[in-house]
């Protein structure tokens, strides 16, 4: 762990390059393109029109046609028994899916750092469910730290406690960390074995899927899931988040849900828009220099994401800074640094204060996006390499 | 009530103008193009951004500015103490200053035409409370039509019955009425009287402020309510809606809320850009022919799309379309048609069907809006022209 | 309408016999020396002992013994799949029934004067659910009133209304009406056609039952319903509703939701020695002089409650109070007087004040129970001779 | 830890006292006695009746004449200014303290094993609320496990985070373990510097003020909490449980919210008739020969039971069964054994199972009450003797 001051670099920096987070700028020009030649367009509203239907059908396709592609066995998904809606945020996203799938008195298990558990200001409970949480590190949700909250549970069976129905996971992690076909697989079974509905939460499913520890297809995502979701705010678009959902009980009057939780956007085709531009094949990656073969952008900038950070990390542990709080292989950086260093990175970087471990220790999170250019990365290993100079 | 067939004209004009509501198109050029200038911005999240805090300050301009310029004495407005926030939606603009304000045995009261008590799925009851309603008509919440309901209520005040404490109404009302001042005033002195808060849903308020019948401001409307809403998604925005809370007991810890509903977005730069946008009054009102000296273009879109309604009233009324479901001041029309009739519009007009009062007549809706041009007024008569020279 | 003054009686009759409800008093002696003579026992809790297996026997019992002596084909009604329960209190009962059966956006219909509409403080508002209301007169549910509600509804089955998914009726209603054999069943008809579930409301079943006008038996009610209540409180218990759920999709994991919402009573035992005992065949109605054959006293005090009305009906009638507010066959009067004589029933007889439809009248309700005998009702004849006396 | 087997005894005792635990049997028979004496007398419903303005006199008294004699500097206490309210059990008097006191975002922090977070089903959760748990043991809450989940939620006071509002413990903790007046006194100090309510279940409160390591009065516990309940039904009551409530704000409405939640006993004066009696101070405490003074009885049957226990645990450890999984100093014992032990307990004594905490050993609980007799503590000193020499 380097401690090596760069804070005096910082107010010459200020119009740096900010890595807080991967949602600082709004759209990739190409979906911001998109929206400005059809603002004239006149759509039926509610994501009832033509645009939503071709991103539905984008979605669809993007999943059937990466089945038998991963690690995984081919699960035969019929796309068209699939349904897609699309939301404004992730908050919004996560309380719908859970609260059409959940009976009132029963409960999601996660890991104890899931977004719903610590991020969500009580969303979940506020649809009046109880979020129990296992014992796992990094968010990586395990089918021993699942059993061991279902084994608690199961005196509980007599209903005075409540009844365990579903696990919830995010990929990536809200620590960078992802899941393999086998990990995923494990939790499937594990599930069906106890009458668990799997939602897995992709507000940076892009990142998770692109990641080198991560031999998972979108096709395995969507089996291994009852309904999970296709983030996009934090990868290109202005703003939602796709809601893939193939359980039918829970596709059952899921609009009535969305409305009543005023989840259904009025100029629907904003997201229409966005996502079928994300998922359009003809786009060759939209110029994307880390692109493979026709893939649609969402994807290309997943890797292109990933990739950067990995190219960051490089540099962060060339000058010293190579101790992570966290065993993220996506787009998300935990570095534990003294506090000193510490508010060094975030006034140099607009680095994000994380937590604070101990006293004398804080984690930051550095993030890159599709919006970091190799320069930006380049930026910070100048700055850092002056702080050793200066040091 | 004219009976002429128009339908015969619908195929040849399939790319008319839509009359269905007032959200068809995207955004105004104006604050698209404010959205794309400022797209590769890198900023903060939540609505904690700059552009944010431009748009609130605004706002609060706005209304301030308009104080003492309506009908009612000057309400001496602290622009600072109003709370003003942003979201997507309207159904969630309306559930969450009503669920804020209210402790669950307490309820609304509203017309019973009242978009919360018959368009949103039941989204107050979603959060607990029960809309008890008058019967007053067209939406206009009336003092005599509260009281009955609050008698009602009396002999329940132990507590057998729920607790009226909020009014909701609408400005203009889902069939385009509106209030007057001395409507307004009387209803703030009833509700202070009986311990009431009263929320105004202004999903259509620059319409209605636009009325030729509405003598009231922003800031009467801002000194009437203890929250309401400034809609944008309906007035030109791409999407979005301000809420404004003077009262402070609902301010309290309101972004809490926001977060566990789902209502925060993170991108939430993309609200303020907009509403700074639209109400900025360096922009001499965006090109608008009815801008009236240096106002807002929120204002002058208002007030654009109530002269186009008027101007589409006399074409039809000319034409022999002369009976009105409702007594429409703004931008919405509602015209009771024999069934046949009332088929021709919606196909040739893209009208929207609103009711069926009884087996022999349908209400169909027309709305102009920013986006409704003389040509496409112009078009509506020539095809009402023709169709009376076929019959 | 009889206007002779009753008042100037009531200073001497202060220990006369309350007719202001039936739940004045406590248990039938018979049920209280049942609770007497079990509770040294020591019994499992949360109403899993003996007591309660033998309550839920003796009421499918009933259930199935009464099949095919009602004006209804037999219904062939498996009692072993039965679900039988028991909590405290009504709202209690109907709450956990309505929201155990709908997902978050569902509703009910029901009758305007519908308990839940009005006397339960928002009690199914609070489980998330919207209550749509009828314009039916005397709590008596209709197909055409309920039809009316569904076209209205049609519209909004594209999520933008909510979704009506239950009827709500009782019986006997709020206002003492019936139904009779025809009524429910064109009523469950029209709920199988509409995909609709039926929840009766039996807090007063058992008058209901023994009213002239209704020709339904315990198990014509079971039939018709996917779940009803059978009330005790009302009807000789010490306290407590017993619920009978038929359709297996309310029964799954109903105890937890009744666990979740705080209705199962630690000492269940008391719930079942109560219902064990009201609907205990061998104990010859408990000398209940209407007792028939070797029914259960449940059903024998119902007729007792039912038979003591129609006598001060008589007499009330006699003596000139001969107007009523509601065709009442069970076992409440509602009189509708003149404001003075009001006053003075009230102060009389400790008649319940219901309503003030005018200025200058008042309907008050006059209430027999099981406790209430001829003695009561002489006492009452005798002072209304001498008011008129004195007149 | 012991091993010896008891199982052999088993069937030769059937009869044998119960020590499941302390709601097994029905009220004590003065309480039932109370109940009998007034069972035909006609009173006001839904606790507005004369026993339960009674009721609450007395309870306040006792608080009142309870301040100063504790460890605590007088409180000053102003028992006209208490609310006292009467439900039938514990779960809905900690859902309706809990759900009145907050606002939707707001949560309550309590122990792992707190009765709120583990045995009702997820109540709390269901009326909208987070439960957060320190890592505090034996459910006795400590400033230091509550302020470790304070400064966790620091970062999160913007809005991302619930918002911790209220402490909840237990006196006796589920684990029988108490509080002292310097621990209460340090969370109260803790509390108001961090604006937070405290809410106390005292479903034993009786037990817990009669251990010896509690120095705590009602008063105490009235003085440190915004609101607390009295338990009826672990302490001599047929059922019930009184609630106390200090604090103005959670006063306010309550009652609405009760009939709201069902929470309201139409023959509400059943609950009257019981707390009278329990805190009747003329009764001589009942002829329990652990009373002392005056007292109501409600003391003196938390004393019999405490010191039962203390009895019992003599026996237990005299015949080497010593080994206790909590420090409980109250009416509960919680034996860890053997599991081949533990099932003969269970057999033998109707110990109820508590938890599995390995492979190899169970923990049972033995429970004490006022019912329990020196000669049922004399049953077991006799079996745990023939096992030992059978062995």
């Amino acid at each position: 762990m380097a401690s090596h001051r760069v804070g005096s670099l910082a107010e010459r920096l200020i119009t740096m390059h900010s890595f807080r987070n991967d949602y600082m700028e709004g759209a990739h020009p190409r979906v911001m393109d998109a929206l400005v030649r059809t603002n004239a367009e006149q759509q039926i509203g509610y994501t009832e029109d033509p645009w939503c239907m071709k991103a539905r059908t984008a979605i669809r396709r993007a999943i059937v046609d990466s089945d038998s592609k991963g690690a995984l066995r081919k699960a035969n998904i019929a796309g068209a028994a699939l349904q897609v809606e699309f939301v404004c945020g992730g908050t919004m996203a996560n309380l719908l899916c859970i609260g059409a799938a959940l009976r009132p008195w029963e409960c999601v298990i996660a890991a104890p750092d899931a977004h719903i558990n610590v991020h969500e200001t009580g969303a979940i409970e506020g649809t009046g469910h109880k979020v129990l949480t296992t014992n796992d590190a990094d968010g990586v949700l395990t089918v021993q730290g699942i059993d061991a909250v279902m084994r608690a549970h199961e005196h509980g069976r007599n209903h005075h406690m409540v009844k365990p129905r579903m696990l919830y996971l995010s990929i990536a992690t809200e620590f960078g960390a992802v899941f393999t076909a086998k990990q995923l697989s494990d939790l499937r079974s594990y599930a069906d074995k106890n009458d668990l509905l799997i939602f897995i939460d992709g507000a940076r499913l892009a990142c998770g899927l692109a990641s080198e520890e991560c031999d998972l297809t979108l096709a395995d995502v969507c089996a291994a899931a009852d309904a999970f979701t296709v983030g996009g705010t934090k990868n290109g678009a202005l703003f939602g988040e796709a809601i893939v959902i193939r359980n039918p009980a829970i596709q059952r009057d899921f609009k009535y849900y969305m409305k009543q939780r005023g989840a259904i956007l009025a100029k629907g085709r904003l997201l229409g828009v966005q996502f079928a531009t994300l998922f359009d094949t003809a786009g060759t990656a939209a110029g994307i220099e880390e692109a493979q073969g026709d893939e649609a952008m969402y994807f290309s900038m997943g890797r292109h994401s990933v990739e950067a950070a990995a190219r960051l990390k490089d540099v962060l542990v060339r000058h010293g800074y190579d101790t992570f709080a966290s065993n993220s292989s996506t787009n998300q950086l935990f570095l534990l640094l003294d506090n000193d260093t510490a508010d060094d990175f975030i006034r140099a970087f607009d680095a994000d204060l994380t937590a604070r471990p101990d006293a004398a220790h804080t984690i930051v999170r550095m993030t890159c996006s599709w919006a970091t250019t190799q320069s930006d990365i380049d930026e910070v290993d100048r700055m850092l390499a002056g702080a050793t100079n200066e040091a």
